[in-house]
């Protein structure tokens, strides 16, 4: 645990987005007095501008997703606090197209109520808009509150995915329908070691003893219904990996997309592991594991943990994942 | 701090081998029985193949940028170790070609013997084989020791653009020349606040008290000459280009590329901060920020640290900096 390299714990945003501006000049353009990131070049076929965003603190989401091939915009919040609906109306303005603009919402109260507010204003407009929900996190479904399940890992998927799809000249209802029928398709599940450091205090977020494991851990540090013991990582990926597979009724003849997701704190040595474990489990199952993800996605700022995702696919869908973009995070 | 996810301590490196295996089988494979990877994809036009290794623990260096347009092969080692001559001596056998092999050494003694003893095997065997040996680091300059100055960040560089270079057919003796000369143009230093978790311990690897820093540290948690205090980042960024620039006698009309790296456990808003903060003073030198490099490209476990490198660039250099690269780690 120590304190964040920054200016100030108010500066880490800003400051962090002034660099993230001059460091990819090739590909977005911060607009700064409107709060959001958009991309530099975009495909002319492209008809439904894509917006997402929410708080800071889980870079590269989701500004490093913005460019050619995925988000046209994305409107970040301050660290792990909605964007203010201000920024999403004006991102969702300046990128709509034709066919309107398509809102990529993770399920979190604050961002319903703020892209909720900008869609609003954007229907007053005469600007068609939509919205597709993201609530993959298994961990948060069984809560018994109305929130339902937390967005977590599926985001990055989704956006790839649409962004793909959105570049074939998709229209704003179709894409609400596969973006909707990606969402139902992935599950996620999150553990953590160590809680992420609080930027106001450079103090543990919450309390953990050592060697004991929160399992099932939302990515701002929301705690799991129990705390569990640390165990090996067969172990405790198998029981992740049983969970995700049960929850998508994945079997002989299924086909996924796997993330091996960090959520700041761990090497890349662990993440690989994750995915080893994983893949011997699918293959144990008959199912056939098309792609892999590993490395930092969607970050909790330097929380020691990672998520598992899985995401169902078909062929359509790997072509649509394939398909080369050029954001900060996502080049191919 | 906190335990590390995995099966146990001597089974971090195997295991992530095999995940990393799987998960990038469309461009790597695993040499498993001889201890290297190798890329599956390479460019008919090279004539020298490209080598390097070194210890595990700094992923994705170096198995992540082994691929079509960058190395040949990587020998992973232990962690913080050496591989052993036999695996860069299979690995350069594998991988040579007509014009021989390049070994491309970060200056650590364990390393520098064991691609030597595999460069006597190599030459013994009629394989021409040389080396360029990375040596970035200015916190050991003044170390007084034959050791030399420690490789970091430039590694990664050097691996792109020679790698880039040996794509146009270009000779051993013509690699070697550009590969001293990139070395020579590139610095780097790095600072840590918190140390990283020793994985057969699961403990601390140092001791470093709250709101101190080790500013000079090295990539297995080599102590710097002194501890200084935490800092606001404008403050450190800016001693620690200002330190760079002068070793490399930058001034109005030089060129640059920067890599803000992270040493494993800093945040994407940290490092965006930095490279921000570096690219504000160099504005102020006039010196010309080609291109910048920000997150995990060499770590040191999951280190709370960052490192700062610049190499001076001509038109050429950029060029192959530039070149498309199918690597895990590097994807453009």
């Amino acid at each position: 645990m120590a304190l964040y390299f920054a200016n100030s714990s108010e500066g880490m945003v800003p400051d962090a987005l002034a660099g993230f501006a001059r460091a990819h000049a090739d590909l977005v353009v911060w607009e700064r007095e409107h709060g959001f990131v958009r991309a530099r070049h975009t495909s002319p076929a492209r008809r439904v501008g894509l917006v997402s965003g929410g708080g800071s603190g889980h870079e590269p989401l989701h500004i490093g997703y913005v460019g050619a091939g995925m988000l046209d915009a994305a409107c970040p919040g301050r660290i792990f606090a909605s964007p203010h609906n201000r920024q999403i109306f004006e991102a969702s303005r300046a990128v709509g197209r034709e066919g309107g603009v398509l809102h990529l919402v993770k399920n979190y109260t604050g961002d319903r109520i703020n892209f909720g507010i900008a869609a609003e204003r954007l229907g007053r407009q005469g600007i068609p808009c939509a919205r597709v929900l993201i609530d993959d996190d298994v961990a948060s479904e069984s809560d018994g509150v109305a929130a339902g399940r937390r967005g977590t890992g599926a985001t990055v998927l989704v956006e790839k995915v649409l962004g793909a799809a959105a570049d074939t000249g998709m229209g704003l209802r179709d894409l609400v329908a596969l973006g909707e029928d990606l969402v139902e398709r992935c599950r996620s599940l999150a553990v953590a070691s160590a809680p992420h450091t609080a930027p106001t205090t450079g103090r543990p977020a919450f309390a953990l003893s050592n060697g004991a494991l929160e399992y099932g851990v939302g990515i701002h540090g929301e705690r799991a219904e129990h705390t569990a013991a640390h165990r090996p990582l067969r172990d405790l990926v198998g029981e992740m990996t049983g969970t995700l597979a049960r929850a998508l009724r994945l079997g002989r003849g299924s086909s996924v997309i796997a993330l091996a997701n960090g959520l700041g704190g761990v090497t890349q040595l662990e993440l690989y592991a994750v995915l080893g474990e994983a893949a011997r489990l699918l293959d144990d199952r008959g199912v056939a594991l098309e792609r892999a993800l590993v490395g930092d996605f969607v970050t909790a700022l330097d929380m020691h943990g990672f998520s598992l995702s899985l995401l169902e696919v078909d062929g359509e869908t790997l072509k649509w994942y394939d398909a080369p973009a050029q954001a900060p995070a996502w080049r191919r």
